[in-house]
């Protein structure tokens, strides 16, 4: 039987790695990429740091599977989308039952923790109801970015008994959650927080390639720094051609 | 200066602790366990196993900080909720005061992550605002209970594009939070979801004492398992004289 291992890495400092983590990665024998194309050349290079800072013999290979080009355009997109996740799926198996020998361990490595807004769970499950290859899994919980921001803002995630709430920017567009006062935004493309009417009311606490050194951090309140942090995530992507950053909105009791 | 950290040191299995965790604790002088009575002593016990574990040297001690008693049946409820607020604080001032001299480090293990239903954070934002002991202080992230949870049953928190909502056993007493179909419920001393109405239309993945060997994990419809899960958390807790658990509920779409 093949073992595959979802590990999570932890989001940007290679510190954040956990012994469970180091244990697991120190088991494999084929470490699995997704390649999306060049903006993930970084992310890709982390990895590769990663195994070699934490692994102790040599006896490990990297494998990269290439994420098929996604048709957006198509007149069916239901459609496109269920070929899409098939062909992928094709990858993933193609890759495992040729690079990968029964007996053997493989990998992947997910940024942050596997069970956070990544689709590497889906995938394995679905190349589990396929039943083209077998295998067993397990997944290694690790940082996620939402941890290290407010570990670097040093605040509770939650106040007294209150409830948290993880969103995501096309949903906060439609406005802060109905009874929601803590509510953490991940996957917004531009920074819709800047569009919330009660601004004054609510505190902003935004990071930035957390947990790299070109972390950035700002905090405040919404209407005093809504716009200067739109306007720098922008100069941000400008500079290095791609950002990854989550917020913490917390609306004043 | 003094300086204090705020270690997560993950929740249940040692080996959940990140690198940058370890190298903090390598830094420290002096670790102040918080005692809340008998029923914490095997916690109190996984800290000092860790610091065995993950610490080089030798060059650091242990200091106990009581916490006080808590007045529960007093007239005035907010008043006695000060007193003890205050009380508590003036304690772990005198205990950095006098056990941490000026430039030594110390810290706080924090079971699971700082940042999530814990006041460690809460308490050391307190002595800041007193001003009447002088420190710096750093959160250092952990695997939270909500992430072992769900890496052992092998799930995504969120489903594709769905937000996630964390709150509390006490909250969910009066019912599914609106709209919210993915919810993580902490912090609850029965198993508040038995009561829910649909249970016909919600799964629910189950876990406690997770991470440890005593790990118990129960999944399935709620129709068909909350009325066991109620069950078997009474015996457990009866057996064990202390439960830590959590679980997830998913609504079908």
């Amino acid at each position: 039987m093949r073992k595959l291992y979802l590990i999570g890495v932890g989001a940007g400092d290679p510190q954040f790695i956990t012994q469970q983590a180091i244990a697991a990665l120190n088991e494999v024998d084929v470490f699995f990429l997704v390649d999306k194309g060049e903006t993930t050349d970084e992310l890709l290079a982390v990895r590769r740091e990663i195994c070699q800072r934490f692994i102790t013999g040599t006896g490990y290979r990297f494998v990269e599977i290439a994420e098929p080009r996604r048709d957006r355009d198509a007149a069916a997109y239901e459609n496109a989308v269920q070929d899409w996740l098939n062909l992928r799926a094709e990858r993933f198996e193609q890759a495992i039952s040729t690079e990968l020998a029964p007996g053997q361990v493989g990998a992947f490595l997910v940024w942050g923790d596997p069970t956070l807004y990544d689709g590497t769970i889906r995938i394995i499950d679905s190349l589990t109801a396929r039943g083209a290859v077998e295998f067993t899994h397990e997944v290694i919980p690790g940082i996620s970015s939402i941890q290290v921001l407010v570990a670097r803002h040093r605040l509770p995630l939650n106040r007294i008994g209150e409830p948290i709430h993880i969103t995501t920017g096309r949903r906060l567009s439609a406005g802060m959650p109905a009874g929601q006062d803590n509510v953490v935004v991940m996957l917004d493309a531009g920074f819709a927080a800047a569009e919330l009417p009660d601004a004054s009311r609510i505190q902003v606490y935004w990071g930035a390639y957390l947990g790299t050194d070109s972390e950035v951090l700002i905090s405040g309140r919404l209407d005093e720094v809504g716009a200067f942090i739109r306007q720098r995530k922008a100069e941000l992507r400008a500079e290095k051609g791609w950002i990854m950053d989550t917020y913490l909105l917390r609306r004043d009791r």
